[in-house]
């Protein structure tokens, strides 16, 4: 188990990658089932050896109580029994779900007599790289597994006393199934050094996803060598247009959506940021709207339309100030902005940049422009933005949510961990 | 047209890069119909304009004579009135093929009644970099409009005349259809200041494509913050098994297949650089193998134990060196090296990355350990290695060849220059 970690630092991050490119060419092509064994066989590990598990997870939060960590960062971190049991359950999860690895795509016989087609191939050898959560070290790697992916995993410094002992059991329980230690590894050196070194080595590492602040992802981006799939910010935006609040059912249903958009969990990246409205839905429904989200203690600002509609309907908001739009909150905060209608609502999203962006309309023509137009990763009719989640979307779990459009745009699966090669069947034939 | 190229340098490339985003948003949801419109239109202006065109060229080739530029170079650089011909029926190909954009991927009811689909949208804005090729610059400009993106064309120093006339034609044929000419733009400014400058508009660009040498995709991969698909050096290999060779007509089909891998087009990026031999089938077979390519001109380099096969059959080549297995060479040269079989082989071929790899052998279940343990960006059994190739796998048209894995793998064409959104079709729903 020597190399599933690295505390004496005895391998670089080279050696380390070229131990996952040896291990991936193997994991690569086992079947499913042996795959699904191994998993089941790390769900059982980490329930059988729970008590080590917390044992060193309390010494980390420990040391991040020490080091006087914020609360919320030191609630990430922690491991209870009930949280590793959510984690084993989560395995168990991934081995249910399907193998993406050999699906044959594009099929064809061409004129002379070439079979060829497209199967899908794991990706190779991923390195990701996070924060806090020793959660993430279980199902990244698990995930990776599934989709016959080494992984080289970089998780931060507070965690690395829980991350060594997961990964360790990890490769342990992978090796009872003949998959090579190699093909899961962490990284816990905290030095940037050792990151910086794992993405440059674009010779045996297929694509790094960074999971973390917008600070980590421009690292990575300006760093990189190694293809990297981004998540940095998103801002969500909703329209609201007037069609949609002529009645009292209409209004009650847009504070539910927008009620839930922003509340239900404000740190969320698809929670909402900035409400669009139109004088006429501003007028039908906004001040009732605004006093809703103040009764759950969202503090909404508004431009100034906006302010004087509220303002004569008796409701008190703050101006906003040009930062409050294009801005991600991650906290009960919202922006509302008005717009001409439809195609000022498009301008207002394209020039504000789009994660998640919702229209609220019963003019189907509307809704029908609003999915063409509007280039985000997910565009959502009359539903909460709080639906752009890989669960949600039905793809059962999520190695994270790319925010570019190279790859991957949107969640991330299992499928999204894999690529495409091409077969070529032939018997003897020759370019003319 | 004053966007469409920048010889008077009077817009920065971060202003071209918004002028393309603009004209993206536009073409992006335009009807099928409406580009193929558009792509005719340019085709018909390519012939009404061929004097202009030609007499640009000229003082291109002109120059590039005087600056003392490589024959090849020259050759590659120049239009005829055939070849410009070409170019314009290869953009009437273009219109003819189907339009990727708008396909439903995925679609599914989920158990809260939403309606979910992913959508095939355009990337967006995309950058592409290449050399002399004249007609790169229409190929490239027409894919991207067939795919409703927006293009920055970055031509080499030799071409500037020529694109910038090509450029220009285009956009303005492109504009008689409601196209904004910020569609196709050119920077033929040849300082590499420029091309820095578009690498790093991350938040502009979503793809960046680099078609050339090494260098110069070594130059964006160490530069650039947008996304990169890098094609890079491949090497191409095939193994021959024993089974392939038992009988004349078995080693007449190789020396064909072989024949055609090495011979047909030796600077192509699938043309064939390192034979493997068993002990057995070097005895059937490579002697035969080695006089053919010889009489063709195929300077053979070979290991000790394939030399001493040789030798004993009287044929004579030079012994290989170390630098001779692992490269691409581009020319009319390979290198034989002897394998005890088909683990074997595909060790070498994984230690020795892979761009295209064939295998001839008559044991289907050989075969099939190959296709899968294989993990080039094309697999081939029993046929020329020439066939990884766009056109002759069936894509229509090609705009560059990914060597990575993220993305697109081997032949890019129209489908390769698209991504996805989420849309999401609601009622009300807010999540639970």
């Amino acid at each position: 188990m020597t190399i599933a970690t690295d505390p004496s630092q005895t391998l670089t991050v080279r050696q380390m990658a070229e131990a996952a490119r040896r291990a991936g060419r193997r994991l690569g092509v086992l079947p499913t089932g042996q795959k699904n064994a191994a998993l089941l066989e790390v769900a059982a590990s980490l329930r059988q050896n729970a008590a080590e598990i917390l044992e060193a997870n309390a010494l980390d939060v420990q040391a991040a109580h020490e080091a006087g960590l914020p609360e919320s960062l030191i609630d990430r971190l922690t491991l209870s029994p009930a949280r590793l049991e959510a984690v084993a359950a989560d395995v168990e999860h991934v081995a249910t779900l399907s193998d993406p690895v050999g699906e044959t795509l594009e099929r064809a016989v061409r004129p002379n007599g070439l079979n060829v087609m497209k199967r899908r191939v794991p990706l190779g050898v991923l390195g990701v790289i996070y924060e806090a959560r020793p959660n993430v070290t279980v199902d990244v790697a698990t995930l990776a597994v599934k989709s016959g992916n080494a992984v080289i995993l970089r998780g931060g410094r507070e965690t690395a006393r829980s991350n060594e002992v997961l990964v360790s059991l990890i490769a342990a329980a992978l090796e009872q199934h003949g998959i090579p230690a190699g093909a899961v590894q962490v990284i816990t050196d905290p030095n940037r050094a050792r990151m910086l070194e794992l993405l440059r080595l674009d010779d045996l590492v297929d694509a790094v996803i960074p999971r973390g602040g917008a600070g980590l992802h421009r690292f990575c981006v300006e760093n990189a060598t190694v293809p990297v799939i981004v998540g940095g910010v998103g801002v969500v935006q909703l329209y609201l247009d007037e069609s949609y609040v002529q009645d009292a059912p209409g209004v009650r249903s847009a504070i539910r959506i927008i009620h839930n958009s922003k509340v239900q969990r404000p740190s969320a990246c698809n929670a909402l940021d900035t409400l669009l409205v139109t004088p006429a839905s501003a007028r039908l429904a906004l001040p009732q709207i605004v006093q809703e989200l103040q009764a759950a203690g969202v503090d909404v600002v508004a431009d100034a339309p906006s302010l004087e509609v509220l303002r004569s309907a008796g409701v008190h908001v703050q101006p906003a100030q040009p930062a409050d739009f294009g801005t991600e909150f991650l906290a009960l905060k919202l922006s509302v902005h008005m717009v001409a209608g439809l195609d000022a609502a498009m301008d207002y999203i394209a020039a504000h940049g789009g994660h998640t962006d919702a229209v609220l309309t019963r003019d189907q023509a509307q809704a029908d422009i609003f999915v063409q137009g509007v280039d985000s990763a997910a565009v959502i009719v009359n539903a909460s933005t709080r639906f752009n989640d890989g669960g949600q979307l039905g793809l059962g779990a999520e190695v994270a949510v790319s925010t570019q459009k190279l790859h991957a745009r949107g969640p991330m699966a299992l499928y999204e961990l894999t690529t495409t090669k091409w077969v070529v069947l032939g018997e003897g034939q020759v370019r003319g």
